[in-house]
């Protein structure tokens, strides 16, 4: 089964967290006049049962093409914020529903190199699925007690259609 | 007078937060060994009084060469990271004591496109400095109540050394 691929867009991510994007955020200026201040872009839930944000950075090697899913992860105890580093596209695949590996319940975005994503908590995604070696992004998300991962591996043959590359 | 510039390094900026790069951070295999995580760069320091971790994106103007000091200021009731989003050179000032504009409290830093800093709590720092035009960075801070922000503006002339564009 091939999953066809949508662009990204604030709207059309909306059940699933917030796209970080200067298009069509708020913003203000600050800094003498000489920066502009897109405001809070993501609602970062990571506070909860103990827990505290961090910073990281994920540098990641492109899958085989065509992309076949291997897993959806979830993480309950809080969001997921990527943004990244280069300018270039990357993928991103999330699920609705009960069941996030089942091909009606899936959703495959293509991102700009100036679009990051925020998971809301308990938004089951793929890994990180990157189109250049070496990509590298800055994560925003919780440490601290309590399991937070959940994962589901793919039982089926689900491929991203071939216009994920482009 | 003129302030030299200094090489971005973790010991040299460790009185003043974290520099948040790849370079000698701890990291570990994740995603079915297609990413590195280079895990919890910084100390975010953002629940205090009230307050929540935000996520915005800056997009910031070079000042005039050679590059007069303008104001210092200071956070506190949070850190704030900042994490370049091209590969450019940008310049940090910083300053310990209790006269964050005095000459002799001063230090400046070249950082490379690939090095951010996350301001600890109460450390004074220049506003943004970049070198070329629409330089944007992604920004972690607080919001909440209280007031976050303490400003002191430079009564003499300090300049960045000339070398602060190479």
């Amino acid at each position: 089964m091939k999953l066809p691929i949508h662009p990204l867009s604030k709207d059309s991510f909306k059940p699933y967290g917030e796209v970080i994007e200067i298009e069509g955020s708020a913003h203000f200026p600050i800094n003498q006049g000489t920066t502009e201040r897109f405001h809070n872009l993501a609602n970062l839930d990571l506070n909860v049962v103990g827990g505290k944000p961090i910073v990281s950075i994920f540098e990641s090697q492109p899958r085989p093409l065509p992309i076949k899913l291997e897993v959806m992860e979830r993480h309950p105890l809080g969001s997921q914020a990527f943004y990244p580093l280069q300018n270039q596209n990357w993928l991103i695949v999330v699920a609705s529903g009960l069941n996030p590996t089942n091909f009606n319940n899936l959703k495959a975005f293509r991102a700009k190199g100036t679009q990051g994503v925020n998971y809301a908590r308990n938004t089951w995604h793929h890994p990180l699925l990157v189109l250049e070696p070496n990509s590298r992004f800055l994560i925003i998300d919780r440490d601290g007690p309590g399991k937070n991962l959940e994962e589901i591996e793919f039982t089926e043959n689900v491929f991203l259609a071939c216009d994920a590359v482009i």
